[in-house]
């Protein structure tokens, strides 16, 4: 048995009280497969004093986790605080600067900073772990940087904000609109403390950034990924979708494309049938496709105790068994700074608006699309009690470029009621 | 850079001829991610002069396996020839005996020399990396392995031969019995040459023998997985299980209970909604549950060149990166020896029969369940031209040794026309 691999964790919310669970509970079986004993040193959070339903009196008590990080007792610092700045961020630095490897749960502060404390870490010889920051539960990050490190990754997507799925799949389920399903997810506290986080699609687009970095060997650039929340999805949308053989998700997709780097966020229509169709509730999914291995598609808890503290214990596995590789899988100045794609590839579209209810209307947005070069697919206008006619369209495969003259073109005229919605149909 | 990796690979069938070309083809994408060169030095084969589509000259070339295996100019040994003596086993122990790592596909292989080799990989201070030799494209031994090695382990499912699971969708979707089936694989190619290890679950009881060790710690113990093929189920089967809402899987299903180490690689009914139970054709898929993370489903294309070199790729690239654990994920000789379970944890069952048509027949058949304790859930006697009639029963859980009780039972009466069908219900 080798020298024991000493802890400090920093944060002791839901993720770092599963984390204490499993070094506990697990010792001897932790010391099994790594040859090593995991041993807990010091933990650091905001308030001493709560019961945390788990004994800390046998763990140096650091109420500044900067302090934490520094500690020449600990090998590993754990990062669990959250928040893209402040104390996760000066923590972080402070344990790379003192020789120490990091294992962060942290999306936002590893989507505003990775490039940076990439370097840091290297520069240091140590390495930040984060399987815990995307898709909880799922080793998506090992399987990406190290079991499919001999591909040529072609795209990743996938369904990354559990919150977001439950809304949707719950929608149809329950024949509920947006609004109840938000009020009930902030009544279960699914909800980040700004909500926007998760319906907006600001935390899934943190981990498509990632990803993105990891499968493309590009710097990380949250900044670039084209985010839309799934706030103007009504229970028309859903319906409608179903009904052709559809389901809503929110959808993350990367690739690089000769025009450069693509990476949105965003609802879009998946074929019901697909893997990424099927999946229900809260549960995470990502797709990963690659010159050589064709589609691998992995699937699990996106979030909770017990599913994110399991990721965290693997990249603490790995460090204790002597395995690391780069930040994001190859030297950090090696990564390419790719520009972002001007636009995404072509796709068809799936667009409901109203209508003022006079002769012509449907007319004019027919001409409006045609001018624009796209044709229609299919198109219906329904029955309807109110002023406006509800008007169902969808387009054959086109530019978001000439989608959105077409959209400028109709906002022109004098026969829509408010804003359409435009979902991408993506083809999975 | 770091000096090169070099390899040599030992069989040029489709699976090594993947190896080459994506060396060939992504060395510059190789050497960013590994920091080294993988420099393939020698490759054997039977036929020298076969065209394979790639160009060999480059390599040395070895007629015989533990030449190449003993070669001083490779650190890795790359075994891509298949069976589980022979000139695979003699080179992979000749390459370990001269201080190689060891990449193979061998489910066979490991699955009955597994722990010898591991101990005489550790003895030489090397490793044997398999991630090619279980489904294919999908990195389940590292998600297994390492990704998930915070978790105790509960429960292993899969559907790991996609031949198998071909032949069981196709009867379903083209309406076409077994038989007719059986002859398209052979025609197509999909079926070993013998293939009594596809149809018959052995090939893919090898695959769960090996995630078993690494799930619970065990040792390899293929001997005792219960295996049973797919040649009996019907095209009737299938259409009564989709009518029930389930679907027909070849399904391996691996846990430590309190009886011992229950291994099982047997067709079962799976409920049609789950992942299980929604995978078509050659696709296979590997579900891991485990005390911290839940449940976790892996899906990918289970055989050919380009998912089946990818695996075998991300454990070079392991290598080349210095990542290495113990053969089966901790110290061979801290393997648990742990005898098999008796008997399965209880189920409901599917039987189909037929009866031969005289009054009292039907009574016969249930008062020989009922004195075995099972109790019927549901049960049909169908309408019939044939002089015999056929009747299907779904029990309530129950043992198998109960079940096996009630159909010894059965065989006495005068009644039974040949021998019965019965599948568990898996709780997937």
């Amino acid at each position: 048995m080798s020298t024991p691999l000493r802890l400090g964790i920093a944060g002791l919310g839901t993720v770092g009280v599963g984390v204490v669970r499993i070094l506990r509970r697990q010792a001897e079986l932790l010391s099994a497969r790594t040859g090593r004993d995991l041993q807990l040193v010091a933990v650091s959070a905001r308030d001493k004093d709560r019961d945390r339903g788990v004994p800390l009196s046998g763990y140096a008590w650091e109420s500044d986790p900067v302090a934490l990080a520094r500690r020449d007792d600990i090998d590993v610092f754990v990062e669990l605080m959250g928040g893209h700045d402040g104390p996760a961020k000066e923590a972080t630095e402070a344990a790379l600067a003192t020789g120490k490897d990091v294992v962060t749960a942290n999306k936002a502060l590893l989507a505003h900073h990775g490039q940076a404390l990439a370097e840091m870490a290297e520069a240091a010889g140590r390495t930040i772990r984060f399987e815990a920051a995307v898709a909880g539960g799922i080793p998506i990050i090992k399987s990406l940087s190290e079991g499919l490190a001999g591909n040529e990754i072609t795209r990743v997507m996938g369904v990354m904000n559990g919150t977001c799925n439950y809304i949707l799949t719950q929608m149809e389920a329950t024949e509920q609109p947006y609004e109840v399903l938000f009020e009930e997810c902030a009544k279960l506290g699914y909800l980040e403390a700004d909500p926007e986080l998760d319906v907006g699609g600001i935390d899934a687009g943190h981990k498509l950034a990632l990803l993105s970095a990891i499968a493309f060997g590009t710097r990380v650039d949250f900044g670039s990924v084209k985010l839309e929340g799934i706030q103007r999805i009504t229970l028309e949308d859903i319906q409608q979708a179903r009904d052709m053989g559809f389901r809503i998700k929110l959808l993350g997709v990367a690739q690089r494309t000769p025009r450069g780097l693509e990476q949105r966020m965003q609802p879009c229509l998946v074929p019901a049938q697909s893997p990424l169709g099927q999946l229900e509730g809260g549960t995470n999914m990502v797709v990963i496709e690659g010159d050589a291995v064709e589609q691998i598609v992995l699937r699990g808890p996106g979030a909770g105790e017990g599913p994110t503290a399991s990721a965290v214990m693997g990249d603490i596995c790995d460090l204790a068994r002597g395995l690391r590789i780069a930040t994001f899988g190859q030297p950090a100045a090696g990564l390419d700074p790719v520009p972002p794609a001007s636009a995404a590839l072509p796709a068809p579209y799936y667009l409901r608006m109203r209508l003022v209810d006079k002769p012509g209307a449907l007319a004019k947005i027919a001409t409006a699309l045609g001018s624009a070069g796209i044709s229609i697919n299919r198109m219906r206008q329904y029955g309807h009690a109110e002023p406006t006619a509800p008007v169902l369209i969808v387009t054959h495969k086109t530019t978001r470029e000439a989608l959105d003259a077409a959209l400028a073109a109709m906002h022109e005229t004098d026969v829509m009621a408010g804003h359409p919605v435009a979902l991408r149909i993506e083809n999975v």
